[in-house]
Parts: C-alpha cells; structure tokens; sequence
C-alpha cells in the first residue's frame, strides 16, 4: 500500500471534522424558514390534555392493553430474537394475525415492526418493473417511500379523483397496475373514496392498495376499517395496509389481504424478511386491544362523534376546521411560524395539539392537528375548543 | 360520468379475482428452485436450543429485562402514541438515548422504531444529488435499500476491498461522498477493515457510515461496539447505526454519532419523522440490557469465546466453518434444498439453526448460520456440534 494517494487526483482535503459541515448549514436554512423541529420528551404523568397523539380510542393506556404487553413481555421476553422467517414468529404473533384478518374481513394477515415497513413491502412485493402504480398525490410518506423503493413505473394522481385514475390507468402500456392510496389522509383527515378507486381500478383489471392506519379502529361497523366501511373488505384484487400503533395502542404495522398475497409478501418482502419480528409486548398489546374493541365496538362511533363535535365547535368559533371524515380535525393556520407559536401557547394552556407544517403537509399549508381520542369527555372537548380559539393567532380566521 | 370506458383502448379485461394470478406463478418458481419459504410459529416453552435467533447475549428472557420491559408497558402504555416529533418521545427513549451514546462512545443518539428503518434515515438524510455513495457489495439489505431510497449515486464495492474503495472516490466527481458497510457482514460473521475504511473515506474527504447490528455488545471493550474496537467511537466524520433486537434483547434501532448529525436526522430523516416511535416496552428492555452489559462486561467476551469454540469444533468435524469475527459462525452447505433438509434435521433432532439461501446470501451459497449465544453452556455447544455433524449432507465436507 505504498503511495496510496499517488495516482489521486488533486483534491482540496476536508479535515474529518468538516465532512458534515453541510448539515449545519441545512439547519440554518431550516431555523431561516421557521422550520426547526425538536424532540419534546414527555412523562408517564404529563398533565397536558392530548390531542396531538394518534391513540384514537384511547387504549394505549388502557389497563387490559399495558396488562398484556407486560404479560407477553413476560412470558416470552424482551424481543422476538429474530427475523419472523427465522425465530421472530411467536405463537402470539399468530394469534394476532389471525384475529386481525378476521376482524377486518380480509383471508391472511402480516404483521410487521412498524406501518411504515409495512407499506414498503406492499409496494416493492406487489409490483414488478413490468407495473404502473397510480399514488394519490397526498399519500403518506411511507407510501411514497414505498414507490421510490418499487421497481415500477409510478404516475401520481391528483388528490382523490377516481376519474383520474381511470384515465392514467387507460393509458397505461405496462402489463399490471396497482392503485395506491391512503383511507384517511393523514393531514387533513379527508376519506378516499375508496369505492370509486376501486371501479376504476377494476375498470383496469388494476389492484388497489389501501393504507388504513387512520380508519382502522374508527371507520366501518364497529371499527373494522375503511374497506369494510367501502363493501371492498376481503375483495380479491384488494389489499390494506394497518398499524398497530394508533387505535390499536401499540406499536407495529400490517398488510391484509388475499391469501396468496400474504404468502407472497412471507417470502419476498425485504423489509419483512430482513428485519427483525415485533417485540411480543407490542403483540400482545395490539391483540389485547382489538379484542376490547371487539367487545365494545361504540369505541369506534364515540371517536367519530368527538371528531364532529370539535370540527362543529371550532368553526362556529370562526376557525378553518375540516369536516372530519374519522378522526382526525385540521385546523389551517396563517403559516408555518404562526402554527408553531399557535401550538406552543396551546401546550403552555395545558393542551397538546399537533402542528403540521412544511414539508410535512403535500400542499404546503400550515395546520393544527387534532384527533379526536374516543375516550375525551365533553368537559374536556370544550376546554380544547375554548384554549384553541382564545389563542388563535391573526389570520386563523379569515378565508 | 357517463360512457366512463368510452374513450379509453380496448384491453383484455382482467377479472378481480385474477390480478394476483402472478403470484401463484412466482410461487411454483420459487418452489421449482427449493426456495419456498415458510413462518414457524414458536412456543413460549420451545424446549428446541436456539442457535438461529440474534440474542447473542442470551438476555432477551433475562429476567431484568422482561421485568424492565413489563413495568415500561405498565406505566407508559402500549404504545408510544405518535411520531417522536409529536408525542412518540418519553423521558425513558431519551434516557435510553442518552445511555446509548454514552455507551458506545459517541456525542449522541436517536432511538428508531426498527434497525432497519434507521438505516433508511441514516442513508437518505446524510446524501444528497451532489453525493457518492460507496457500499459493501456485501452489505445487509437494509442498507441496499437506503442506497435505493437516497438521491445520490451510488457504486457498489468489492466486499471488504479499502483500496477499491479508495480507487471509487479518487475518480469521484460529485460534492460528498459517504462509505458505508456492515461492521459484521450478517452471513459469513466477518468483520469488516473499519480502520481501513476509515482512513480510505478520510484520504478523499468522505464519510463513513457503519452498520453495527452484530457488533454492538459483542465487540470492543465490554460489547461497546465496532467503532471502539476499532478506535473510531466518537470521530466526526464517522456514524454507526445499531439494532436493540439483537444484544439488547428488545427491538428497534438507532444511530449514534456526532450531535450535528442527531440533529439533521431529527428533523430531516422521512423514516424518523413519519413514523411511530418505538414502544416503551421495547426501549425500557434495551435500557435494562444495556445496564446489565455495562455491570457485566464479561458477556461479550463470551459470545465470541463461544463462537470461535463452535467455528473449531465444527471445522475438526471436517465441515467448512467461518472463522468467526463475532458472534455469527456460517457453514457451508452443498445447495439450498441440502441446507433446508440440513436445518430441518437438525431442529428434528432438537436444534434450531438458520439457513441462509439465495437471496439472502450475496454469493450464492447456502450455508447454515449459527448464533453463538454467550449464555450457552459447553455442553450445549457439545450437544449443537455433534447434532450438526451428524447430520450433516453429503458433499457438506467436500471443498
């Protein structure tokens, strides 16, 4: 290894210590635009009334759901020791997937470490070079991810517009075509519409492909999701993705659908193969949850009803509040530093709010964000209308 | 919407239950090659001995850590919540964050809900367009996928090869350049050149970004990781990712390095911010394991005394071992069936081994891959040699 440098071409050297000098000048330009982000850490007694969370039922804290995850921690350990094809599959996790297909309607269920590897195995396993997936503009982020990752061709649809979908899918020269879009967009809590999506896609012989992690818990009878709310549950050209981490109080994800589709992720999703299993706690926590959800499927009604109540309340209050469609309520915000300082004065009233701002939001408008927990009272859904509305900075109210 | 179809071109319409018909298809492939892949699920009380599974601490069931993993559920919930942006970030996830850096040498810490999602961050946040990335041809597929995932070139190394890597960025055109590799590639166990990565990466300026899934609580004084062992905790220029599923016992991920590049990934990095944070079952377990290594130093020597035992007990059985770098001893096997057959033999007999196949393997070969647990005892190691030499395949002693 003599000269190493030699036959080089000339460079100006970087110190090490300078290589990620770029990331300080990135965060400069962040701090310039109001967009700094920081991690706030909060404790197991934090008095702050929650609506910034996606624990849309309100049992992550339920004694049943933190009974189980310790009883599955217990009885199996701290983690699942392995890739689920190796030793990551715990009885638990298929009881879990078992009783998730069955609640949602659909054949087979997986179950994954988080929504968002989920999402990636949906899109990188069902679609090959020789596919068009059409993505709503608005999905979540994992399912553009999922597309980037994808070796397919992808089109981005505009938001919600089955028309479009039926035109971009008409024109198509690959031989197969998947349909992706969330149920519940994320940010302004909008529903898609779905049966639509689905008649054009099947117009197409396409499949669709459905991310469910906001309707799963509030949507359909008894919160059995978005695609039962549709009539699209355990169709066989259909797939939903889920987590385990909003209404069900956990923390993981999942993919439902046809058996042949499971069985196909099983054994070629990278991001299901070469990961490791969800921690059994996690399991058991989501398993517990569904089952009281089963028991008392009001949970799902009462979430929509609050998610009403706020979207009622803060318009007649002469706030931007979207007619919510689950569970989520927006509320438009004068820019992204007028909803940083907006959501902050909330919290220092004693209630947390979430506040979206770019790149986080596909249309660049800055947002509270509420959800609408099935556990609130109404005492304390007019405490949140009441601090929301007195602190509502110049411009929140103006069209 | 009248006439929806009426402009669009005749197509051979595909029924619904018929879009998925290719995945029957690239089933009857994969099973054609010996390559199906099937879940087994696991019992509490498995009386099989494991040496498939990533504990390679045996902490997972120590009872400190599922005692750790229970009181977490029970006074944080299930679940996390939300992103850690928004409300996903607990006074437990920054202690373990905090003990983490601290551990391993380094500024600081941020805790993802999966190894293989911080990678995802780790790649796409640290690279931009103007960015070359060099990656270990050899490398887990969640780095793979990263690369994939970030808008910068990427070149694929020789695996374990620092002067091709050093060749890759002399003729570099673009702004930055990253390195990145395993620091024990997951197949074979070896243990990647990091010093001499790092002085490859330094000689032109560049980064170096090191997977240390199976390095962290194995190597370095005390299991503190890769990067200590090769005297590069704590340098600027250089980024470690690790899993809490393995050594730790738990599940999820997290990257350490310099405060700045914590920083840059909190608010920057798509598989951080849009995803839940990990539950606090699974980050009060990591913490509890890594207590108990800091209190125990000695189980990391352990795990590689075991792993080199196995490796030279197995190769004086005349079968073709690895010589271990950590805790991952891989044999080889004549051809993917033989080692299906070979790992089903032996879980016949008691003994449960992984079996890595194409695509799982880099090189094509299949091999068994054994997981030194430091917690095995000698005549478990005894017991696991002779169950694999016995049943070892013909043509498994041949070179």
């Amino acid at each position: 290894m003599a000269h190493p440098l030699a036959s080089e071409p000339h460079r100006t050297a970087v110190a090490p210590g300078g290589v990620f000098d770029w990331l300080d000048e990135a965060a400069l330009l962040r701090a310039d635009a109001g967009l700094t982000r920081t991690l706030r850490s909060r404790e197991a007694e934090d008095p702050v009334l929650d609506l910034a969370g996606n624990d849309y039922l309100g049992l992550t804290r339920h004694p049943v759901v933190t009974r189980a995850a310790a009883d599955a921690a217990l009885r199996w350990g701290g983690g699942s020791t392995g890739s689920r094809l190796v030793t990551g599959t715990t009885a638990l996790h298929t009881e879990l997937e078992e009783e998730l297909a069955e609640f949602c309607g659909a054949e087979a269920a997986l179950v994954f470490s988080s929504g968002y590897t989920a999402n990636l195995a949906a899109l990188t396993a069902l679609t090959d070079p020789d596919t068009l997936i059409v993505s709503d503009a608005y999905n979540h982020a994992s399912l553009i991810d999922g597309c980037r990752l994808a070796r397919a061709d992808v089109h981005r649809s505009p938001h919600s517009d089955p028309e479009a979908v039926r035109e971009i899918l008409g024109g198509r020269t690959q031989r197969r075509a998947l349909v992706v879009s969330d149920s519940v967009f994320s940010v302004d809590g909008d529903a898609a519409p779905l049966a639509a999506l689905s008649d054009a896609a099947r117009a197409h012989g396409a499949a669709l492909l459905v991310d469910d992690a906001h309707g799963l818990g509030v949507l359909g009878p008894g919160g059995t999701g978005a695609l039962a709310a549709a009539g699209l549950a355990g169709q066989p050209d259909t797939v939903a993705t889920v987590t385990l981490s909003k209404s069900l109080g956990s923390q993981g994800g999942a993919v439902l659908g046809p058996r042949r589709v499971i069985r196909h992720l099983t054994e070629t999703a990278r991001t299901f193969i070469f990961d490791t299993g969800l921690a059994p706690a996690a399991a058991g926590a989501a398993l517990a949850a569904l089952r009281l959800l089963r028991a008392e499927p009001h949970r799902a009604d009462r979430a929509r009803e609050v998610a009403r109540s706020l979207a009622a309340r803060l318009t007649a209050a002469g706030l931007q509040a979207c007619e919510p469609d689950a569970a989520v309520v927006s509320v438009r915000a004068p820019g992204p530093e007028a909803a940083v300082a907006w959501a902050a004065d909330c919290r220092r009233a004693g209630l947390a709010v979430g506040c979206f701002r770019p790149p986080s939001v596909p249309d660049g408008v800055s947002r509270l964000r509420l959800t609408a927990r099935g556990d609130l009272t109404d005492d304390q859904i007019t405490d949140a209308v009441r601090i929301i509305a007195e602190l509502a900075p110049a411009g929140a109210r103006s069209r």
